[in-house]
């Protein structure tokens, strides 16, 4: 008998998706985009996002003070919520822990939960606590609203709409590394790069504003890594893509790390995982107002390459277009 | 600085609701009750329970057959539901497993998972997948609806309103001691107590009938305990009560096993946990309906007590009434 190893992440993802697919009630979206969608009332439906945050797999309890734990677990939630558009109202937060944990870890964590909630405007109504033999286990479900009409998912890219993401990329995974010890930099870069790991931010001002104004065909937030989560949106809408390397935005911090790495800078921006920025699936002929309603309201947006009809993704580098291994962060 | 041990799960539950009472959204319940209560439309409400259950906490991989535990995350959450007199409708499941965990085990693990939804026709719409280190951890998240007046909160009980339950207590508590081999017992006994452990029933359809036609006062589930569960009802309600011993439904399997054990059997039905019977408050004046009712739907109910002024829970026994610690499982 196989392991959940050998079928994968989305292997054993898409096994869940293809045997939960009879509805009882009305449901908008079940598994398989970032956010359940359910109805509300006439105008508006929930969205729900569910994630589980676990000791050395998420975080590393010694390298990862806790009230930065705190603000990015939700953080990171609140992500699956800017990514279809939407606005978060309530956060459920149920935690497990060894019996020895210390009082002033868990009010930091959970002073950081609650800065981060506090931030959005985002209430925390409920969870549960129970123990765990030895390592810390939190679980984040968050429940948020949109507008029927105006959502925006995974599906519904063309072939010719740009594609743009909402900032730097790279950033939170060579801050892994450096928290890992796998890379070093001088501190004030080491800082910068362990905070962008540490607390990310949820692009929901952004995500809210294409939503409402219907600037995009597709939208995901990238956890997995610009080309795992892109695809996402290749698969979903049945396209490929083209990404041009000279366009992704690399912060100076990372740039700085350049000879130090033991590979080339822009697979960091390729492949690595947890930067919680927007790719914005944007049709040319709204790309315009797009990038004029950004410069009004202050939004930092970088065009890094177009949706095509042939599947796949590839990088084009010097008039060649090169396949990209499709690949990112998977659990199994 | 304190540890979490000292402070104890419900202290450490009391100190996130006080810090939690600020709302920037409509939230008709937080913290503090089965369910967070939001409002859906003018007329209903969403109900959402989180729960996270952890091997070696929740369950023995080895003891639990993993298609029963799947029925019991499902139904323990369900459970919640029920307690307020709502109808579950979503189901959101999220799983963090080693890499080398079978298929074979995730499998069923997911059958049962899906049976026990298809059984209360609720629909499983999203979760979350990741690795673990070395434990399972399952975190299930049920979404639930009911009429706004119809809600039955935990708070509400008036002394002299009569305390039911809705089955045998006990037995539970007695199956996981047969599964550590903490007692033995003949074999079809045994086989009867180990499946109430692993497959509560969730009281969702009498839950619903004490909502509907306004029998209750107060309401809730056992999961602690009935004296732990019990309290909570008494403590939100600024009420104590008396229990009767002797009324007590203590299933006949049990009561083969008094001998067997070196505790009085009582015990178990007053502090074992996770029986997940409901506990319904209900008037007297309506006591007389609340049971006709009952009767014609087929629904087991057990008279065992009466709500009292006086703080603290007793039992009576022989016109003599024994103050109870109040105590049930707690995690820390």
């Amino acid at each position: 008998m196989k392991t959940i190893k050998e079928i994968g992440e989305f292997g054993f993802i898409r096994l869940l998706e293809e045997r939960n697919r009879v509805f009882f009630n009305r449901v908008i979206k079940g598994i398989g985009d970032d956010c359940a969608i359910l109805e509300k009332d006439q105008e508006s439906v929930f969205l729900i996002s569910t994630e589980l945050f676990i000791e050395d797999v998420h975080f590393l309890k010694k390298k990862s003070p806790p009230y930065e734990l705190g603000l990015k677990v939700v953080n990171a939630s609140l992500s699956d919520i800017a990514a279809t558009g939407g606005r978060p109202l309530y956060l459920f937060t149920s935690i497990a822990v060894p019996q020895e944990t210390g009082l002033d870890y868990l009010e930091s964590l959970y002073k950081g939960i609650k800065e981060a909630c506090k931030k959005y405007k985002v209430d925390i109504v409920g969870g549960d606590t129970s123990s765990s033999p030895d390592r810390i286990a939190i679980s984040i479900a968050v429940l948020g609203e949109a507008k029927k009409d105006k959502l925006v998912y995974r599906k519904g890219a063309h072939p010719g709409d740009l594609i743009y993401v909402t900032g730097y990329l790279g950033d939170s995974a060579a801050g892994l590394m450096l928290i890992k010890e796998k890379l070093s930099a001088p501190e004030d870069i080491a800082k910068k790069l362990v905070n962008a790991h540490h607390i990310p931010c949820p692009r929901l001002e952004i995500g809210n504003m294409v939503a409402e104004h219907g600037l995009a065909n597709a939208m995901i937030d990238i956890s997995d890594g610009l080309i795992a989560d892109l695809n996402h949106i290749c698969e979903a809408s049945n396209t490929g893509a083209i990404i041009y390397l000279k366009n992704l935005p690399i912060s100076q911090e990372l740039t700085c790390l350049k000879e130090r790495l033991s590979f080339p800078l822009h697979e960091l921006a390729l492949y690595g995982g947890e930067d919680y920025e927007l790719i914005i699936v944007v049709p040319s002929n709204k790309a315009p107002r797009f990038k004029r309603l950004c410069s009004e309201k202050g939004f930092s947006v970088y065009l890094i390459g177009r949706m095509v009809k042939e599947k796949g993704i590839r990088l084009a580098l010097d008039n060649r277009h090169i396949p990209l291994t499709i690949k990112g962060y998977t659990h199994f």
